[in-house]
């Protein structure tokens, strides 16, 4: 069934494979007049890129997109735009050795019994790299809010257990630029440092690590719809369909559970100017599923990443109990989190483009 | 814009207000030839009706359905179910003291900013009572699903930050008897006491709790679509889409990110009949966003009732600053978590119903 | 799968059997503050009605209206509107006897086919009874609509054959008076009387006539999407959707087909604001797919009335051969175009409702 | 608002302007295992290729397709498969010289009202090239469809009035036969050249021809759903997309509008199997909205070409009367039906595939 889209006014849907010809998205629904420039596009590629750092994967992945339509004279014109990347190492020679087994905390196993074939090679649609498709369309979503003042950034929270301290989530620029700082996109810098021996040390061992990613994004009052389209329902159903999620919350998320009432509930108060507003924000930014113009916090769980280079037991496509051992030239990502912080962003980006356009909907003008 | 509908295929649309003259469902795409009767969804509404035990609200709702379409000689025709809930017991007097205020912890701020208007006898829409219509659309997703062999039980696993302990994820039938002897929903008869007594104790304060609820679903492997309607995506926007949630976690959840990947990998196995099944059920149930045939699992955080009887502070609708101190009469749950078990297995049962058709398109017969 | 909704933005979805306990439709998506009356609707319905006068079937519907939810102190609140219209004058029993045979021109061969189940009293699902919860909700829509300016008014064009004359499209409040003043609903009195003895004559033989119904919008320049959700997409939909008919067409529409491009293009011209506008309207309305702010005009074909009192062939559910002879009692419409004229009407205005909601998301502001 | 996209379950989304970079579409919910290669894709779009014959446009498009995804070893694996069709004759100068006119019978006028921007190359995305797109998803759609024994045929009833003489429908592979032999797609010879002679003469003139197309498609009982998705409400919608159409009528169509109700029933029989199925076939293969088991027929009304070289008047986008004389050298196809012959078939398969999987969901199994 058709399901591979995101969205329902301003929406996405990809295609690709890790190791086929390429990746891509069309984004339709993005409104006319929406200055865009394929340098924008491939910049946040960049930060989402394998081969950076020690960090991340040494895939290679050139990752320059090409815009196929819906531009014109450098606007967007509402017509729908298809973004390609094509796939330039895919180097999937190390995964025949694996294509005949059911992979540890990998996807083929479900794929193979729902659909009877299997694209092995890196995976195939289950693969990480799709998320490059969703940066990539995520720009558009934020060169879109960025005209409206919503802006949003994500950081890595926790990694391995280590846990950073709170962020001051006033201050997006100041936020911003301590996260692009630091190798892991983590604000507090005592922390990273702890987070980088944690991950030396699981490298050596051929383990993983997973960890908590973070996003603040200052927005209106009123976006997200009652009921079933909560803002917060559609953030939890967009980063829960990033690979290698296994929670959401917001704001106090499941730490609320442990609270009172009376330490949960935010006074209102009025600003300056007159407005009402929270006066606190144990909420995370939102009443009713629509969001109160505090800022919007949420976090996001990854387990350590499935491919290591530890044996481990299996069984293989004709049924017979095997060690599986991944070859060990392999490249994986030591912490898959990591490199999830611009899908974060952008996912949060897409959610948000779709919630201003339902917002137009909602009162009479 | 048109929001309040849940499913693509099996889908729900519910309507109706907390203190209006009903609220109901349209269960649209439900196969034909399921029995159905209205006793049975009589007694799925009672299990979440208020003033039951002392430990929810004093409401007296009859909550009994009529049937208004869709069935014929006991049986579903593929036509649209529409079920009807009279509001019985519908006192909206305790509400006009506080319809001038923006009330700490609800909607009534963010609705009103988002619509210009706001019904605000008892919430409105945005009142829970809106999930009743949950509950009985459930009911006809779960007979859909019995006829498959999948089933749900849902649970109280921790309120007031008492942990209950963890449960035979294997035995559903023994987790429901266990499930239904507390007054609490909560299978674990220690901590069913001490949570009783942290009730008590915030009743007498005015005060209210948060809580986890968990929920366990036995179902084939192949459910969910890979990407965006991976099954804990649409788990998470189902369930963050309920009052008061505020967070949700599959399988091993947050506690993921503190792990290593040769911890949180499930080996694969063979049964006797010679076939693949995950060894150990780290993951929940799901690999690549599909389901692996192992038990579901999954958690839900809820905040603490925002209703309190304890004073705060709010602004007015006419913008000053003022007291806000709840009418003596006004009736609440001190734990709103508890009322929801039957609405997480509603939800859970309505995901399920989706899948099972969606996946019926997936392979070429 | 859930298909008994129609529109995204402003969508109703409907239920109901025709000798059911009700029929009935949830508005979802319609703006705030929308001003709506109990009596708005029901006089919308009593145009519909069957028993008004002898061209129409004698069943007796009271069709009075249920407001269930979604409006607060006379004003549409942005949450869903439950309508409810329960079947009063439901005689099923002269359809007892033919339960148990395929009949000609009718839906029992398909559902059965389709679903394994029937509800054959009066047609159950397949009923043009479920037109007047379309009726109910275009009132709606229109309320909308006639805030924004936008009008719609359908009639009848021809009957078995007799073709009245064009009608000027410039005046709705003319078309729209002359259209109630005859008893069919159509604005020519001359064809009007034609199609009365059309009609008596039919009725003595116990056959039925078909008809084609015109309807023509005043609305702006700029609605329908393109590709796709082109306004005559839509709108062919929308009408095809509809029990019995069997044609759409747009402005010109077949008569295009041998017309040569020099006649078919309208000019652009100025009027007197300097405001760019077609000179003439062939096209009807649309270029392109959007609403050009001239006239929409288009027309509907209806197949004669299936029912009939004339002896059929036809084969029993046991696959026998059988005669197929209507019970004399059975009630039914001549010519079922006639009370087709106000669904006509709420289609189009459920149309371009959710196209004013679409319109708003194209553009940046 | 996202409207670039048909169909439910088997979804395109197509993409690309006429003079921009590329086209394409993304095929979303194909079924896993159909075997497809590119040849098979190649070979639907040389017949909707322009610059075939002297009665289609002189531009020269190679037309060949890159599959991008969802192939693995010959095969359909369930995700989405993304194909890419790059511009090769793409010159614009000659729209330079009318891009600052508002061009009668397109679409300039309306897009630039709604988006404010228009890419005036060669129509944009409002151009009939989009359809190529459509053509290479519709291949996959047949792949699945052969696969059940359904197969549609798409062919020339009429050109400029000229009308053929009525099909067997029952003979799909004659019919084909036929309509291929014929330069015009016509399956009826002597028509044909009448209609060769019609296009001559007024390719000399300067002006353009409409003309109606037909389709028949063989089917199994069951596809369509009721009310609002209605075969024929689908085909309706497909139809009234493609550019240039201005109605669409199943079965009798219009000249039911002008039948008595024992002309247009059809009887019921048995074959020799003891099936049930309609002895004649008015209906055009649909009852309720539901195929009958006989063979579906439609028709669709195509305006005349609006691109003629005749002079026109107009007025320009700076608001100023100006006479409308298009380039000699613009190149364009005298009767915009002939290539749409594909077209329609594409959408036809389309229609169909997406009804499949809908009855699928249909029936408990």
């Amino acid at each position: 069934m058709a399901s591979n889209f995101f969205g329902q006014l301003f929406r996405i849907t990809t295609f690709g494979e890790s190791h086929g010809t390429a990746i891509g998205v069309v984004i339709d629904g993005c409104p006319a007049l929406i200055p865009l420039t394929v340098e924008e596009i491939n910049s946040a590629l960049k930060l989402r890129r394998p081969g950076n750092t020690p960090y991340t994967s040494p895939r290679k992945e050139e990752d320059t997109v090409e815009i196929l339509s819906g531009i014109f004279e450098g606007k967007t014109t509402g017509a729908p735009i298809a973004l390609l990347i094509r796939n330039q190492d895919a180097d999937s020679s190390s995964y025949t050795a694996i294509k005949d087994v059911y992979r540890p905390g990998h996807a083929n196993f479900t794929y193979l019994e729902k659909y009877g074939i299997f694209d092995y090679r890196g995976g195939g649609r289950s693969s990480a790299r799709e998320t490059a498709a969703r940066v990539a369309a995520g720009v558009v979503a934020k060169k879109f809010l960025i005209s409206l003042g919503i802006e949003c950034c994500a950081f890595v929270d926790a990694i391995g257990g280590i846990q950073s301290t709170p962020q001051n989530l006033k201050n997006l620029k100041m936020l911003r630029a301590k996260t692009y700082e630091s190798p892991l996109f983590c604000p507090d810098k005592q922390a990273t440092n702890k987070m980088i021996k944690a991950i030396d040390l699981v490298k050596e061992e051929g383990d993983s690590l997973g960890g908590i990613l973070a996003c603040v994004c200052h927005l209106p009052v009123g976006l997200g719809d009652p009921v079933y389209s909560k803002l917060e329902a559609l953030l939890a159903s967009a980063m829960l369909s990033i690979p290698a999620t296994k929670g959401f919350e917001i704001g106090s998320g499941f730490a609320a559970a442990a609270m009172k009432g009376s330490e949960h509930n935010d006074s209102f108060d009025l600003d300056k100017k007159g407005n009402v507003h929270p006066a606190t924000n144990v909420a995370g930014g939102t009443l009713g599923g629509i969001s109160t113009g505090a800022p919007l916090f949420f976090r996001v769980a990854f387990k350590p990443t499935s491919s290591i280079k530890k044996p481990q037991k299996t069984v293989s496509l004709s049924k017979k109990k095997v060690p599986f051992e991944p070859s060990p030239s392999s490249r994986h990502d030591p912490c898959v989190a990591i490199r999830a912080v611009p899908v974060i962003e952008a996912m949060a980006a897409l959610v948000l483009a779709d919630c201003v356009l339902m917002q137009r909907c909602g009162k009479q003008c």
